[in-house]
């Protein structure tokens, strides 16, 4: 059968099973110019809950009753269509479900063919090596432009986009410091990231921490969080630094969206620019084929946190707000 | 004798007479190395309210019992320094006094000789083809970046910096709306000025009125006002549009500064650049030569307000509050 999670009614703070019908259909047949695939891993990423909900969005939400969109990996297992052959992987937007049939009516981006025989890990074709790793790497380098000695400040700093966001930034040459949450965090982003500082935000003391860390300023946010710590580390912002906005996890599942001051972005000159890895979709191959040189070369440590089984992926989501994941986020099917 | 206007207190809401001291000192004499100077007209724009504040700001504010900070032209009476003659005009930091000393410990900026014979009146060099001039036309290529056919939106477009915002606009090939306080302004900028449409916001239906007027949405935002009228801009923004932020005079009198959503910026992928007119300073040259081509070639329409006597300074600054000038305000010393 195809398990599939279908979107019940709008999630209202967190994410529950009860937002979500879990319905079984018969394993689809592959019609004319289609291709069934079987779903191997689900990407569990902060922008599925934006996709819950209907305030304004890069894209549609997901309607009532459609099966949860999201990203995944999986195997071709039947084909009419050329461009899959029987047991290719795959890359797409493949749902929360057992199989997703390619060249459906509507089909909103096509699965791409994953090259055979590459030596990285499927987990981290997700995560570091796949679209997270790209979230990073354009967001750093092309909005974010750090110089080396420039100080480079990431929250949600051990999770699947800050842990490479501030690797590459070490790479490039910068003062890289992560803001994330407990003590086993920071030591994972110091100790086997190799960032220079780390700011416990769930400490009392983490503005201390932050001005300590920072002491020529910041000047490059490259922002996943929102909210109060956002706000410190604006204050703390240098004259024509740089915030690519990637995202804002601590408010998602906010009722209310928090508000913020914009005098600091005129006073001190700051360039704030929003983007999804969507808009870099020209050069995905220029940046997987670096990231997956650095991660060869041992200059990118990848890191995923795997859960098992579809049936926990809605819980399972709720692990990127409580922060209780380490790195990139996945459901093994 | 030399009036100037000392700054009392810092003022609360609206500016008022009794926030300075008006003292007179005697006309100045110039040291070896200074340079005395008749200040002619003064210049009143909005960012005058925020040096007189403790906010923090681009430059250090203004300290109590200092000669309030302003833009002026004045002419050399007495020159002890080589690069001032008697007689020439200059462009400068002022201050809201009868005389500037050039050359005096301390000085922030040393005003620069106006070159001879210039076909252009010294309002417009304050104005048009003056700081304001450049704001706007540095603002608008270099963050702005209008492409022909996109919309352009600006506010306070009656004003010094949005009257020339939407006129280069305009040459640039831009569909060009304005938000101006009032019929007379909004036909100022149609029919005098040439923009596309005009948004009154003082009327009930002003939001009506911006959506009528921007059927394609809003590719650039060069905002000045912030509020409830730039959310409103903000929310009628394209894909990929961009946001000069330039100035918030709507709230530049508020104990508490507004606070504003940030998801747009973030689904809109949206690019904010907060910028100041001495980010350009070594382009002033390049800027003011094309705007006095355009102003002479009949492309570019300069419009001033001009108030008689120094000691109205304090009250007519509010008239940039108010929305009671067109074009750029000045007072003729």
């Amino acid at each position: 059968m195809n398990r599939q999670f279908r979107l019940k009614r709008r999630p209202v703070g967190r994410v529950t099973r009860e937002d979500f019908d879990l319905v079984e259909a018969p394993v689809p047949e592959p019609a004319e110019g289609q291709a069934v695939i079987r779903n191997l891993y689900l990407s569990l990423d902060p922008t599925n809950r934006i996709w819950m909900s209907d305030q304004p969005q890069y894209m549609p939400p997901v309607a009532i009753g459609e099966v949860m969109r999201g990203g995944g990996i999986g195997r071709v297992v039947a084909s009419r269509n050329p461009a899959y052959r029987e047991g290719d992987l795959v890359n797409g937007i493949l749902g929360w479900q057992d199989y997703y049939v390619a060249g459906a009516p509507g089909e909103m981006f096509a699965p791409s063919v994953i090259p055979d025989g590459l030596p990285i890990p499927l987990p981290t074709l997700m995560g570091a090596c796949g679209m997270t790793g790209l979230t990073a790497y354009f967001g750093l380098t092309e909005i974010g432009q750090p110089k080396p000695g420039e100080t480079v400040v990431v929250s949600a700093a051990a999770g699947a986009v800050g842990s490479v966001v501030g690797q590459v930034a070490k790479i490039l040459g910068a003062r890289v410091v992560g803001i994330a949450g407990g003590a086993a965090k920071c030591a994972f982003i110091t100790g086997e990231l190799g960032f220079d500082a780390a700011v416990d935000y769930k400490a009392p003391d983490w503005r201390e921490q932050l001005k300590a860390a920072t002491p020529n300023g910041i000047d490059v946010n490259f922002e996943n969080v929102g909210g109060e710590i956002m706000e410190a580390v604006v204050a703390r912002m240098n004259l024509y630094s740089r915030m690519p906005l990637c995202g804002m996890i601590s408010t998602y599942n906010d009722a209310q969206r928090p508000r913020y001051d914009l005098s600091p972005f005129l006073m001190k000159r700051i360039r704030l620019q929003g983007f999804i890895i969507l808009d870099f979709k020209d050069r995905y191959i220029e940046g997987s084929m670096q990231l997956a040189q650095w991660l060869m070369e041992g200059k990118l440590k990848a890191r995923e946190t795997v859960v098992e089984g579809l049936d926990k992926a809605p819980e399972a989501l709720n692990m990127l707000f409580d922060g209780s994941n380490i790195g990139k986020l996945i459901v093994k099917i």
